[in-house]
């Protein structure tokens, strides 16, 4: 059986639902546009913790057992778990999930892990390897910036087409025989690279890789804009999503009117001094599973494509002179088949 | 079609081919006992290179271009590549494959990568959604020693336990209509921590994950280990390997006639001064990809089951005191059906 169309995109003969959600904001998340929509919000960044890696430990222990909770399993009823994150070697998710003993997979996808591991996650249930997975991801601003940039001691300044790496955590839970909402297509992104090397613009690397995989999801698909009812990136940010829409606009596509950006709306921009929006694993994770998720089962979205981006550096290879190779994966979400 | 069989395991409806290998070894690699077996053995560790990374970054897009070469395909003929490293962010995965323009997946399993990619990569093509998968990891002793421990200048002693990073690189490609050899069955590691903090002990670390997954392979397929001609774990070296085949034949398994271990195989232990043994995804990587392969398709070899093992953590979370998970994924592997 088939399920492939096109280069870069399958169709699920049989749509994987999404079972249930959970979604953890930090502290400022949780004074931003989406506070209602976190199951949890933190008073502070330790979480009771004695570092911030332990707290972004607990921000995926935490937000996987609430997802759990809320769709009344236990770690028993699932079969695999897809998790990564941001920290060299993925910790945060590996010493999270020791604790649930469900079998692994671990990704490594940067701000695009929350797509990549449902991607996975629902292809294992159409091939008939997965009965439900468990996909899920995290961010902490604290962690990010330490092992990223500056210690937060120095103060160091943001140039404004920096981005501010979300404190959160999404987690969903999916399941071959649900009642939706529904994946019913994947689109896989290529790693693209186009020359970018500046740390502190991170939408404007990620913007080609996020134009390609959606011009390939269009391409293979024949869906065009209009089919959904928004067009979601992971964390392009202001900058990203106007290169986005505008390249997009470029090549005859017109996404202005139902394009939006988790990290856009994930803070108030200028009220919040987050520069050119939110970022980190934990954005697309977060405001995905919270705001969209909760809005799709209401019903105010119909038809959505989620595509997530990722930025696939290190600090080593920008010291060493090298650019910014950047990926993209998408997944169309529908409620009603 | 459920594919699944027990709690950890999948038994592949339509197995899946191992259509073609290729392996590279580095300088050391290339004096041991497997130097016949390489594709090519590195001059030196820079490769033409100027840093260690970047030379890492080239066994990957090497390895990957040889498997195409191998297998008279080019990159437009793969559905999707699944790769991971043990630099911080994956990096030598992603640099490698911008240049291939394939739909990817990144993973982190450190040294599981190679049995991860490949079990991943089967069960994309058992369910209809890939036609060929590219599978592929590396490791470089040079660029993991000084991320993970010490400088190389700094010339520090090392333990009787510790493990010697490999540098070498192996990737294979995996196809539903070929004529094996064939992988039959998956069993996917639980992230297990029995509390060991010493990372000069990887082995020590590790064996305790291949114990939980190859009891958990057994159980679920009634196999025992006489149905296997070989038995291979990834790098659990010396000890780890006699920890494993003790905890087994404790619980009634024994393997020790027809185990072995690519750390043990890679380097001549006695006379090359690796201490314990190899390590690193380049370890089972490169053994797989080139002496395993190559011996299953003589004839050697008619069943085996090949097992990588990872330990999860980081120097984060080590120096904040931490103990190391780990994790162990196996593969069935025949050459008649």
């Amino acid at each position: 059986m088939d399920q492939r169309i096109g280069k870069q995109t399958v169709k699920f003969e049989n749509p994987v639902s999404i079972l249930e959600t959970a979604s953890i904001g930090g502290k400022k998340e949780g004074e931003g546009p989406l506070k209602a929509y976190f199951d949890q919000v933190l008073k502070d960044d330790y979480w009771g913790e004695d570092s911030w890696e332990k707290a972004e430990i607990k921000l995926q222990r935490e937000v996987a057992n609430m997802a759990l909770a809320k769709a009344k399993l236990t770690a028993q009823d699932i079969s695999y778990v897809f998790a990564g994150d941001l920290m060299n070697q993925c910790v945060s998710s590996h010493y999270a999930m020791r604790e649930l003993g469900i079998p692994f997979f671990g990704l490594y996808g940067a701000c695009s892990t929350m797509v990549e591991s449902m991607t996975l996650g629902a292809m294992l249930i159409g091939g008939g390897f997965s009965e439900k997975s468990m996909c899920l991801t995290s961010s902490h601003f604290c962690s990010a910036e330490k092992q990223f940039r500056f210690p937060l001691e120095y103060g160091g300044q943001r140039t404004p087409s920096a981005q501010w790496t979300v404190t959160g955590a999404g987690c969903a839970i999916l399941t071959g025989d649900g009642s939706g909402p529904f994946i019913t297509h994947a689109t896989t992104g290529k790693i693209v690279d186009m020359g970018i090397s500046d740390l502190n613009n991170m939408g404007g690397a990620m913007a080609p890789a996020a134009v390609d995989t959606l011009t390939a999801h269009f391409e293979d698909t024949g869906f065009s804009p209009s089919d959904y009812d928004l067009i979601l990136t992971g964390d392009l940010g202001v900058i990203g999503s106007d290169i986005l829409t505008d390249l997009m606009n470029q090549k005859g596509y017109n996404i202005y009117p139902n394009h939006n950006d988790c990290g856009k709306m994930i803070f108030d921009i200028k009220e919040q001094d987050v520069h050119a929006g939110g970022s980190g694993c934990g954005c697309c994770g977060s405001v995905f599973c919270g705001n969209i998720y909760k809005e799709l089962k209401k019903g105010t979205y119909k038809r959505i494509l989620v595509m997530a981006t990722g930025a696939l550096m290190n600090t080593i290879t920008i010291q060493q002179g090298e650019s910014i190779p950047a990926i993209a994966h998408a997944l169309a979400i529908t409620t009603e088949l």
